[in-house]
């Protein structure tokens, strides 16, 4: 296989099995700081790729979890003052301890309060963001296009993933849209949330953002694919998903992927 | 058919079927403000009939969030200093606003503390209270029966929605009693403080707070029981019931309703 | 059968069983100060054994529901401040009141902070103590091994109770070594707080700490090996051990401890 960096999208679905494979021999560890609705699916998510969570958000001792990970994760979900304190610290101590980290900035066009918090956090510099449209739009004040991702990942030196029914991700270079998924991903909560962590338990493992960006959002999708065969509706989707995340393999993902640039 | 506000108990399976049909097309927002036990499930319950959730609890932006739902659910259940300044915060924001909102109080009974900040939340005016019979003991200081029931609601000028075996909910004039639901629900966690979000959910896409209650309460003992002919335990019961909130029709629902008046 | 204070390993499937009879018919209430991931998967666990669970952990209130349960747990792995706090209070409340209580100090490998904090409650005296093999070198100072698991037992005048492939008990006197789990339990987050939650709700209905804690595991574990036969991965994994702590019986517990001294 060539090395990730050179890879063409047409081979994403190899990279995603590599990654996966690096996640389940070195299980690294992923700090998230992530809302109190999906700390628990999202532990599972992680769990069941391969990566080692942890949570704790107090201000005393969470700069200590940054510094034994090898990524972090920073959800506004629900923003209360102690995490908010928090994810400066733990966002601080990620720089400089030169640990790549996600930004996911939930509900951000929702509250003007946290559109400001998440600039804030956004000119830290974040190796990643994962949004849906309507958060770039907040955010980036342009619309979730293509072109425009690409423009706002460039001015941000950030990696953007924006999921959608197809998702764009660009480091402000390269363009690379995944068009896997399934609408049931919608119906359950946190499912936006556990992505962003898996994109940074893939950062973990691979330094080059926009292919572990993309190789996270395929792997997403594609077991979300296949956790909506066996469901019959969004309560066993979500414990369908988690067995699929836990047995996919590069055979389905080269089989199933559906990647363009 | 006829128009909820006068409709009789008979046809509440019918209208229970209208309001599951305006909630899967109009998707209201329904903020909660509910305990940390339950939120992910009540996110999940929210999600499979329709409905869009939101958390956030911080006091900075709650009556932001509050402004823009159409109904709000205040869950006493995990009661922490910064959830209780928002409770408060959120509830005079949704009635500064005239959203309609739901006080469940979750194990009044149990701490003298709450059950004083339960009283200054019910001195505010919610549309609807859904409760317990040992809640509503506490609360009311008269016998969980259905006289007592309508006297509480006509003195609050709120719906009383207490579920037991049988549910009894009254808005002070008339009384409806649901007989369905199964024994499974109350061996998992957070299924009272969901059907509270239900409620919560009806009442974004219904005036009429008596029908809106009842409606809830219907829609949500019969997917439990739908449920309960699927599980083998509390573990796949509450995954039936998130696929049996999302699967449910009309047909179910009359065909199952037991309701008198 | 023999009481319980006086039975050898080998009854330790029949004693279980008794408990499990005990919880199910006395449902003793058990408070939880746990974390934020664990939260809803332990309550989920206590009433899948029988017990009552409640989790409010705000300064205000917790003393009062801790003088309110039968046993209680405090699990360090979210340590928020408030939390903290709390936890200070209901381990003093149950000390004054004689109500056993089980300290999880989880990861406190990984932050000397909370290394620091858990000595501080471990001083108070709690009657046993859950965690894993890291965790008890960083507190113990010591391999986690049985006769260091002894020692320290008994320094400490508590229960230890060591989870690993093999499992070690041990009051300081007697030691007893638990061979049952299967390998999807550390796949999924929060069974280790849920499995002190159990140990706590045995501690509620069985006086004698060696034997609570040692037939907790048991249960649990031989849930656990249940729950892994019906699986296909970490989802289904976490929905199938509460249908079977839900459904154990004596004649599962009986084919399949493998329990030793």
């Amino acid at each position: 296989m060539r090395a990730p960096d050179q890879a063409p999208p047409n081979d994403l679905s190899d990279i995603a099995a590599e990654l996966l494979t690096r996640l389940r021999q070195r299980h690294p560890r992923v700090h998230c700081l992530t809302n109190a609705v999906a700390q628990h699916f999202t532990a599972n998510v992680l769990l069941a790729i391969g990566a080692t969570p942890s949570m704790t958000m107090s201000p005393v001792e969470v700069e200590h979890f940054v510094g034994g990970s090898a990524a972090l994760l920073i959800n506004l979900g629900t923003l209360d003052d102690e995490r908010r304190r928090s994810m400066t610290l733990a966002a601080d101590a990620a720089i400089a301890a030169n640990i790549p980290w996600v930004l996911d900035p939930v509900k951000v066009d929702r509250s003007d309060f946290r559109a400001v918090f998440a600039r804030t956090l956004l000119a830290k510099g974040p190796r990643a963001l994962r949004l849906n449209g309507g958060e770039f739009v907040a955010l980036a004040g342009a619309p979730a296009e293509r072109n425009a991702i690409r423009a706002f990942a460039l001015k941000q030196s950030a990696t953007i993933a924006m999921t959608a029914e197809t998702d764009i991700v660009s480091d402000g270079s390269a363009v690379i849209e995944i068009h896997n998924g399934h609408p049931l991903m919608t119906q359950v909560t946190a499912m936006g949330c556990a992505e962003s962590a898996v994109l940074a338990a893939c950062l973990a493992v691979e330094a080059n953002a926009l292919i572990a960006a993309s190789a996270a959002l395929l792997l997403f999708n594609i077991a979300g694919e296949i956790a909506a065969e066996r469901a019959r509706g969004p309560g066993s989707f979500s414990v369908e998903i988690l067995d699929a995340l836990f047995n996919l393999d590069a055979a389905a993902l080269r089989q199933r992927a559906r990647v363009s640039s």
